[in-house]
């Protein structure tokens, strides 16, 4: 939640001209990405009629080579009537820029820069029956508008990485969080790991629709955004994701109405298979595992004093609980 | 530079609904202000046409106590044609509004909020000659203006706040920023204090006028921002602190050019008297070690990992000694 690098108004202008965008108006930086910098852009706008913009240098984490599938698919999702940001091509017609970095500069690595979309609308805090219901139809149109996008990305955060993170948390380090977390790995990672099912219907999935990732304006959905960590896999494992980040208040006590909506609104448009719907409850405490291990590792590795806020791994661990004991509420 | 309240979408909507500005539309947080957290909002507007603005949680340092000096200040200079942000008075008219913080968060301690006018403009980075003699008038203008404001709050970063700094960091802290820091404190700051003047003429001040707090379009000044260091104190001062801003590389070498533009800008709207001439390279220097000592004790009080950028208390402290050195050439 930062911007990391200085971007000066002779600068940014620099940059701007090469899309055919107009002239810079005003650029703020917004505390928005964790492994990049966001500048909020006002232009004059191509039809000189004024235009927004955000403008990410990608920082840390993001591998130069999986740009172009992130800008890429929201192209195609935008172009396919779904609610995402469409990128702005440069003049040459590429999806991002390279800007070099100045002598003294950080790591002096280049960096790349990508202008997108701007769209209105806010994140809901404690989503209502009714907004996780759109946010389901929407996730469902995502699956089915992505059929068609022909590139593939394996996902980072798969079982493996969930496995290798808490190795690298290591039972003392669990323990040090919560003795909690440590005994759910014990007994859970491997039973989800021998589980995990290989035959469901994949396709391109967002993997991480927080309500932070979902703009609304009431019960509309004006924008799905920061795809960072979208790829190919189980489709049904992505509303498992959303079933995590949207169905449970802040002290993880479930939602039933939410939950409830969120399934209806999906299969409004996208019905789960029986194998889906089977699945579904492992599906679900897979995605609580997963950012249970990646808050862990985080936890451990990010300063006490870091204006950065560490997530409670805490939150997934009860939700998979929960998963656990309660399978029969997706039968 | 961080958001350091989060606020949802209801909370957030709850809020403007205390102002007659519409309905909230998009709401981001912004990299700006090192003491409060701040929003770019966008509303339907008090017409259905759309507005923006900037919404200021304060967080620390700044007492409740000043805020209706800062913002009615704003009020007054923009009704009185400078390019200042207004403020934004509730549906009662008050400058700014209480928000109770929930059981658990942070402190615990009341917020208060207020809701800006947004301005276009960016902040440049390495100004123009022509661009320093804008400023130089808008900031001639801004003392006219402010001439007749009744309000009083006195500069909590005067005289005797670089004695109580220098003295906080110590000799060995001084040092350990730079032998040079140290020596120039024991040399300057005695001799600064016992010529320190008080008969130029005084008046609202900015204080705080570096190229981050000016947005420009081109050579013209579209907004004066970050008013919150404002108090009354020497008008020349002003200027003087304003000169050390604007006047150096970022290697501190001095611009001839721009000082030059920078002054006459001034000049052009208010000529200073020959007192004030007289005593410009002490106050330029005076200027000069307010910000080398409020930067020194931040860089000895700043954890190294924060994600709070620390500024270099050594810059400010050079162009102390350039002014020290060449008192010549504002004669």
């Amino acid at each position: 939640m930062a911007v990391y690098t200085h971007l000066g108004a002779e600068e940014m202008a620099a940059l701007i001209a090469r899309f055919d965008v107009g002239t810079l108006v005003s650029a703020k930086g917004i505390a928005e990405g964790v492994s990049n910098s966001n500048w909020l852009l006002e232009t004059t706008g191509a039809d000189g009629n004024g235009a927004r913009f955000i403008l990410t240098m990608y920082e840390f984490r993001i591998e130069l080579a999986d740009l172009p599938y992130f800008l890429s698919l929201l192209d195609h999702l935008a172009a396919n009537g779904c609610p995402v940001p469409r990128t702005i091509h440069d003049r040459e017609g590429k999806l991002f820029v390279t800007r070099t970095s100045p002598a003294g500069e950080g790591t002096g690595e280049d960096k790349a820069l990508a202008l997108i979309e701007y769209l209105p609308g806010v994140s809901v805090n404690t989503p209502t029956a009714a907004q996780a219901c759109a946010v389901g139809a929407e996730l469902a149109r995502l699956h089915l508008a992505a059929a068609d996008f022909r590139a593939h990305r394996a996902n980072g955060m798969g079982v493996a990485e969930w496995q290798r993170l808490a190795a690298a948390c290591g039972p003392e380090g669990l323990t040090q969080i919560d003795p909690a977390l440590a005994e759910i790995v014990v007994s859970e990672l491997p039973r989800l790991v021998a589980a995990w099912p290989s035959d469901l219907p994949t396709g391109v999935i967002h993997a991480d629709l927080f309500p932070d990732n979902v703009l609304m304006l009431g019960d509309t959905v004006t924008g799905l955004i920061d795809f960072y960590f979208a790829c190919n896999d189980i489709l049904a494992y992505d509303l498992a994701v959303t079933h995590v980040a949207w169905c449970f208040t802040d002290d993880n006590s479930f939602r039933a109405d939410v939950s409830a909506a969120l399934m209806q609104g999906y299969e409004s448009v996208r019905p789960l298979s029986p194998a889906e719907r089977a699945a579904f409850p492992l599906l679900a405490e897979g995605a609580a595992m997963r950012f249970a291990m990646s808050r862990a590792f985080d936890w451990l590795n990010t300063p006490s004093d870091a204006l950065v806020t560490r997530k409670d791994p805490m939150g997934p661990a009860r939700r998979l609980g929960f998963y656990a004991a309660n399978a029969g509420i997706f039968a």
